[in-house]
């Protein structure tokens, strides 16, 4: 899998944009790769054809002078379906909540202006909630590596397109761990940036204080240059920040890695045994570690469904709810942001009481002693009968490793650890300071290098 | 008013610490001036004369070359009842909710330190929920200047005890304008630093999010003093921050001020005259000044009391409220806090959501234009009496300029801008950008000099 034209967005770029690979032959390798899943429902909505082979004439016409300067010229790309592009439906996984939006996302805008070719939209799990990619009523998203398993969610369609190597990179979301868990799954890297370094500007709201537009793609290079391009500050959207890193000592970088008692593996021996050999690589590679507490990371995970969190989801999406009672839902998707209603004010101001409180303790035990954390990216890989018969708990045990990074708003990367012992890949995760995403990028690129 | 011995710190520090005035005098004078306002309730717990004297007595026993380098050595202040003295009860306004603690406040630990005298621990408004210092059941201090007026609350005590001379300096709590609004009410200033500045260590919450400590003296200079030796960040407070001061164009500032169409002063045209000739005074001593779109701001400062916010404070009062059902209570503050129960986790995250909304556009059409705001530290002052009729209006009608601040995370300084038409004292408002303190200091400082 993984087999585009070139394997990576550099090389991709440097032979387009000299014109050594014409952006109609791109083109064409997408189409051919694109009909050869069709009965795989990654997309939602689809360019044409036509559209894309005239996009590819548009970026063609283009004097050379121009398309050196173009940091994606010619690197197919898709989109999640909850991020709007101008002229295609937005449905965020529901088709009565679909609308054509008149303006292309922020970040979007900002890769087609640096030369990127906008492949489709993609499937998800019902308004980004969920982690199984098994929640969406357009089908669910084939994992390339076993029909059996989930492809994990809530950004599955985005994850398999760059896994069956339709494209170059994806855009995801990723409010608890939409963005990592399905790449874990699929062999890909799967990166959520530091909290406001990316507009969310025509993004549908899932929970606006966590949320964050996510990157899919093959290596850690290819992300870093499609986050280069994304990044910039959107006065329009009041989550987008500035940010200001603060000092890392990545010569010699210390990782927080789990004790070997820990157990959040739910039994699953492969996974902690690829989670193991991770760590000793990490280790054979001259890095050092130190065991954490996990308990105060896992605590905040567990309110991503535990508690009042949902409401947050359900201030967004719960009037659009209310007032279409029969629209098609996801069962288990409407009936967790209804019940969330439940739950109130007092709950959420004391759940992010509580949250400060831990987010306190982890900078005084961890922080002060560690500069990234090293995780599995997931505690195990579902079958889709298991999460069949529980759809509920299907998501909620896998986001023990993802969850707490949105809450904290740092940025987190999962990259392919290698295939456990049944040949099913796996990640491991790096989870980085605030606003510490170069120097994060620079040690995941590292790991297994 | 405001006769202490030496009127400014630095002269009070420099004379007692080179030995001119020795600590003895200086407590006796306390004393003194504690004796003559006594039927003033100004305290809820005081220091003993004995106590005092001992204390004058160490200070006075310390070589020069340690009281020198102790920047507040021999200044007498006095702190908010809802903050922790190791020994003394925190009552926080309510007798049954009364603890002794056996640890003193981070920020009261430094000022000791630093070789400040504690007089005795100050009055408020019940559990700091209220504006007009006519909500303890320990009575209600006496605005020096009128007896038939409010003194402003919630810090009432703390910020009497300055204006009346009996210490020179204090620290009151701001969750709202509690810092700000008796400063205006009594002719001193009163400042309330950007929030994460100075540790909430060992004081009674209130709503976390919003609370600081604040500082009361009866100059800039003075309150200027006082913040460099309390500012520290505090690994034990989760809302203590490393503040970054973005740079502002303090050399020819520009201030953003109320358009004359604006009508939040309750139709209290002395109180629109004194802000009026405030913004000529600053016109007069060369600042520019723009006119600013109030309406963000006051929806923002409506928050406190209409919406879910306040069940941020039942968050942490309301079990004991609900565990004691015959304590002690102001019945305003008690019905305010079990109110916001009703408000749901929805209305919550809905009401942070439309917050960041209107920081971001605060932030594109105001703070893009403007260095800082002026505006009247009140809309009006109230008698007890109009007061005494509807306590709940009495509150939520002063907070219109001091609410947003909190909110927003943003230092603000009243500083008194002379005398109405009617003889009572008013302030003035400048509210800075976030970490901006030292610069708002020193514009505060400027005006009317």
């Amino acid at each position: 899998m993984n087999q585009t034209l070139e394997p990576t967005i550099r090389d991709l770029v440097r032979k387009a944009a000299t014109g050594e690979l014409h952006p109609l032959t791109i083109v064409a390798d997408v189409l051919h790769r694109r009909e050869h899943h069709k009965d795989n429902p990654i997309f939602i909505s689809m360019v044409s054809p036509e559209a894309l082979r005239q996009r590819a004439e548009e970026l063609a016409a283009l004097p050379l002078a121009a398309r050196i300067k173009m940091p994606l010229y010619g690197v197919p790309f898709a989109v999640k379906d909850n991020i709007d592009v101008a002229g295609m439906p937005t449905t965020a996984g529901c088709p009565e909540f679909a609308y054509t939006p008149t303006k292309t996302a922020f970040v979007v805008e900002r890769l087609l202006a640096a030369g990127a070719v906008l492949v489709g939209k993609c499937n998800l799990d019902q308004f980004a909630t969920g982690l199984t990619g098994m929640r969406s009523v357009y089908g669910s998203p084939i994992n390339p590596y076993s029909a059996d398993h989930v492809s994990g969610g809530s950004s599955s369609g985005s994850a398999v397109a760059v896994s069956c190597g339709i494209v170059n990179f994806s855009l995801g979301t990723d409010t608890a761990g939409s963005g990592r868990i399905p790449a874990g799954f699929n062999n890909i890297v799967g990166y959520r940036p530091s909290s406001g370094l990316l507009s969310a500007s025509g993004v549908v709201p899932c929970a606006r204080s966590l949320d964050t537009i996510s990157l899919f793609g093959n290596c850690t290079d290819d992300v870093r240059r499609v986050l280069v391009v994304a990044a910039g500050c959107d006065e329009d959207d009041p989550y987008s920040t500035k940010l200001v890193s603060r000092s890392v000592s990545v010569a010699a970088p210390v990782f927080g890695v789990l004790a070997p008692q820990n157990d959040h593996f739910l039994g699953d021996t492969y996974a902690r045994a690829a989670y193991e050999r991770g760590v000793a690589q990490l280790q054979a590679q001259g890095y050092s570690t130190v065991t954490i507490d996990f308990a105060p990371f896992k605590e905040i995970s567990d309110m991503t469904y535990l508690g009042p969190s949902m409401a947050e989801r359900t201030a967004v999406l719960g009037e659009f709810i209310n007032a279409h009672p029969s629209a098609t839902y996801t069962a288990v998707v409407r009936d967790a942001i209804v019940k969330a209603s439940d739950f109130s004010a007092v709950d959420a101001f004391g759940m992010l009481h509580r949250l400060k409180a831990l987010e306190c303790k982890i900078e005084r035990e961890t922080w002060s002693r560690v500069d990234f954390l090293c995780v599995p990216t997931a505690p195990t890989i579902h079958t889709r009968e298991a999460v069949r018969r529980d759809p509920a708990w299907g998501s909620t045990s896998l986001g023990t490793y993802t969850n707490f990074a949105p809450f904290l708003g740092l940025p987190a990367i999962s990259v392919p650890n290698g295939f456990r012992q049944d040949g099913l890949p796996t990640g491991i995760m790096f989870v980085g300071n605030r606003a510490g995403d170069m120097e994060l990028l620079r040690l995941a690129e590292s790991f297994g290098a």
